[in-house]
């Protein structure tokens, strides 16, 4: 069967950002000077696009492509709460194709909510047909992490020259995506209020684990008055793509966070008198099982750094 | 680290069914009288089946267990529509570790609809931990296909002595789980009152293909009164473990179905005048799947003969 998902990846462009400049050859001088140009990859056509049943069609705003572009560039590196408010965020890792990535891929089925997989790419492939047929992972993530033996070796703003040949890509849902439902529902949020990350913490709650992959839940947290709680679920459950509704509301003691007000991940974020402290699962979680389990090699997103898609936040998948 | 899931099943015991009586020895002279006894299983304690967070909590009724134990009998062969009403149906699909359960796997996130992914055993083991624990899949479905290079070779009611040892077993959602919730809601079903199993169709609808295997999707359908069908899609959504709502209203030709009265798989229905056709994504399609992606060697569930989980069929995952 000839593979049209990959075959299209292998003629997608090489896109460049700011950091890689100095090591690119002459004939990419336009990138060179820095500027923000359009990508040049072949055009996924509407028939590739919708070949199958259920096929997502991808809108591409102009502010998408505005703020691809300046990730793409370099010129982006923050985080991405309140960025593009209404698409899809989603978290990223990167393994090698083998034990590991269908232990991991079992690992997202048996941890949906701290993993729900959005995408998975075929091997090799750093092109998220499905949900945003245009990018490019190696390149379209503000910020990277590099783990080796399960040790956070680096945080770079691009990973072309180590994206393995044997990739397999996982895209799983972000709790940024509901983030406009909620301001439009009268919860704004302090993170974006104060420019800061969402602040996330490891938790006691044990994740079911899938072949050599194991660990703890990571959860994400919003400070939100008493009395908006309850439309913070609803709200949120209407995102089952993007942790849903959330896992913990008030009492941080329950889940094993001894102190709310040190982050294991993000920037620490007041929480008023008249606020209780909900906790969603959170996209980090993997990050924490490639420590705990010492996997081999993996790169994913920097937390709060989030990949984000062509679609809109609230889709049905 | 110790899989604890992996251990659970390695101690599980060996049940017989009545067409396997001749090949046991003296020393299980009890189940050859053919009585049916209670399965010689290590308990699953209550920190065994907790120890994740999100673990679900089974249920066993005597309704259960009586029907588990007829089918491990070989007393039961039949389809399963109508059976164990209010508990959860699903189909499945033994592969062989490595490329195979990969791309499996993959292809049920791929194609969520026809193949929503209930829950997958851990290599080698054919214990549901998550939905059954003291359940065994090589003999506790009423039927079973075994195919190799993509040829259904043969029918049996005990895959016992053919599960191969780098199993992977996948558990897929299935229609029949919303079955009680639409009598309850005042749609009866044909099937179940004429005795049949459901009718289910090829159809001209292309899959999103996973490396080697690619293919259409398979439907069910029931035929529903024309003034019930905006209701049967309200209560079927409520099941996105099982196929959700209806992929097909009506047009059975706008599926590529030629001949309604012409299943290929289950047995044909009558649809009245006042009736309308509706169609299901059906987990059948994985048996299509390994048709035509001719897999080496795989065990599925025979059409209509499913496993049944210690679940409610309305649970949420």
């Amino acid at each position: 069967m000839i593979n049209t998902e990959t075959s299209h990846m292998q003629t997608s462009a090489i896109h460049l950002k700011g950091i890689k400049i100095s090591q690119n050859t002459t004939e990419r001088s336009n990138n060179e000077l820095g500027e923000i140009t359009e990508p040049i990859s072949t055009p996924v056509s509407v028939s590739e696009q919708q070949e199958w049943y259920g096929a997502p069609r991808p809108l591409s705003t102009s502010m998408l492509r505005d703020f691809r572009n300046k990730v793409r560039s370099g010129t982006f590196t923050g985080p991405t709460n309140g960025v593009c408010p209404g698409y899809l965020q989603c978290n990223m890792v990167v393994l090698r194709n083998g034990q590991d990535a269908f232990d991991f891929m079992l690992f997202c089925q048996r941890n949906k909510k701290a993993c729900p997989l959005i995408e998975v790419c075929d091997v090799g492939s750093a092109c998220p047909l499905g949900i945003a047929p245009g990018a490019d992972l190696r390149t379209d993530i503000p910020k990277y992490r590099i783990y080796r033996d399960g040790i956070l070796e680096e945080e770079v703003t691009d990973v072309t020259d180590i994206w393995p040949e044997d990739s397999v890509a996982f895209l799983i849902g972000c709790s940024f995506s509901f983030d406009e439902a909620l301001t439009k529902g009268g919860i704004p949020l302090r993170s974006v209020e104060q420019n800061k990350c969402v602040p996330m913490y490891k938790t006691n709650l044990k994740c079911r684990s899938s072949g050599s992959l194991g660990g703890n839940v990571v959860v994400s947290m919003r400070p939100v008055k008493a009395l908006d709680v309850s439309k913070m679920v609803e709200i949120t459950s209407k995102f089952p793509h993007a942790h849903g509704s959330p896992i913990c509301i008030g009492c941080p003691d329950a889940i094993g966070i001894q102190d709310v007000n040190k982050p294991d991940y993000g920037d620490a974020v007041e929480i008023k008198s008249d606020e209780v402290p909900v906790f969603h699962a959170c996209g980090v979680t993997p990050q924490n099982i490639i420590t705990e389990s010492k996997v081999s090699f993996a790169i994913t997103h920097s937390p709060g750094h989030m990949f984000i898609a062509d679609l809109p936040s609230d889709t049905v998948f």
